[in-house]
């Protein structure tokens, strides 16, 4: 951890070493959670917190868009689980070979091993804000949304607890069976709750389905074209924290 | 603080109570800066503490689809102020009256006040992940792309660093301008820089435009009908964190 700390505003709320060190370390072993998930209860106490984290990220002119639809019902999510295995079906048939022998080894989704689930959505006609920030970019009130869900993710990890993001479902058959109305718009699917273990890497990562792309690949300076490999590696020397 | 702490999977990377509060901290602390900045220069190694944040975030398939066009030279953030004025102008048109007035007098950029300007793009045709998980909402690279946004958003904050999100901009126009080729959406242009301070509220709200939603409002239990307010105020109390 590095611990050059420069506060040339006076920040009178300066972040201690162990705070800032807390944010890196969310950041760095938050984890996208799908076989790890312990059965154990998630306390309303904790659950209120992350909730709240959620509720107190940045929204386009405060718009505050987000709902949560918190799912404990077994029934709700069996039905959710044979929508995501007929979604990953269809996913599974742009693989082929090894490739799709090691997708389907992948374990997707923890929809019935994590305590609860959790579904997040937009409201996309929502007046808080009167509509400000939003006409030039109208699908930032999706972005603000998102904001909430990361939110929510490192302050979960915070707590020992893991979330895994189930993508691979379809929202028109999630928004029928969750009473989601047409002017809502379901953006993530959530599974939470206490686990074995956080992993060292992502699982992506560790299975061999692809590898981390050098941060100093994706910087440019100025203008799209203008790439810099070798300053973009100075850059982020000593930069890249290592939790 | 809440301090109560539950480690059921027996987490061997537990938090201390000094780094969850950090993460709380960052997550409560957090604003979006438009008026605050200072010119003072943001150290490399700290640019590249927090890009690398950002790198660190959940990304669909492990498709990392994010790119990082750093924007220090003035002429070229003069001419992202100027697409902002031009936006400003058409997006107040909707107001009317005193209303109208109120939103002349707030301060929605830092884009040539602070020492520098962050444009986050997605690149919706990179093929790192091979596509898993995009099947079903393909959006979810745009998603991924704001959780690296919101992972840097508080990584400056435990910094001491603001950042501030220009949502009121033409993106074709800032498209040309930085050469960000079709195949990638500018999703967000933020500004980025030491401040005076942090404000102890979102700026919308302490000048009076709109106010912060009961959380206990937007949760809803197993259905989008099944809202109960006073089951989720039983939910967050005391789990609402006062940082």
């Amino acid at each position: 951890m590095v611990t050059k700390l420069c506060n040339p505003g006076g920040d009178s709320r300066l972040f201690s070493d162990a705070e800032r060190q807390g944010v890196y370390r969310a950041v760095y072993e938050r984890r996208d959670i799908r076989a790890q998930f312990l059965p154990t209860p998630v306390p309303d106490e904790i659950l209120g917190r992350i909730l709240s984290a959620a509720h107190h990220a940045p929204s386009v002119g405060f718009m505050q868009p987000w709902d949560f639809i918190v799912i404990s019902d077994r029934s709700v999510r069996r039905a959710v689980l044979e929508n995501f295995s007929q979604a990953n079906r269809e996913a599974a048939e742009r693989y082929q070979g090894e490739r799709r022998e090691m997708y389907f080894r992948l374990k997707l989704e923890g929809i019935l091993d994590a305590p609860f689930n959790l579904c997040v959505t937009c409201d996309r006609t929502r007046t808080l804000g009167s509509g400000l920030g939003r006409q030039s970019v109208p699908e930032t009130d999706l972005y603000s949304t998102v904001c909430a869900i990361q939110n929510l993710w490192l302050a979960a990890r915070a707590e020992s607890i893991g979330v895994g993001w189930v993508s691979i479902l379809d929202h028109g058959q999630l928004r029928s069976l969750l009473g989601i109305p047409a002017h809502v718009t379901p953006v993530a699917y959530l599974c939470i709750g206490y686990v074995q273990q956080f992993p060292a890497s992502p699982e992506l990562e560790a299975k061999g389905w692809c590898q981390r792309e050098p941060l100093s690949r994706l910087i440019h300076f100025e203008h799209w074209d203008a790439r810099d490999e070798a300053r973009a590696s100075r850059l982020i020397q000593g930069g890249e924290v290592q939790a």
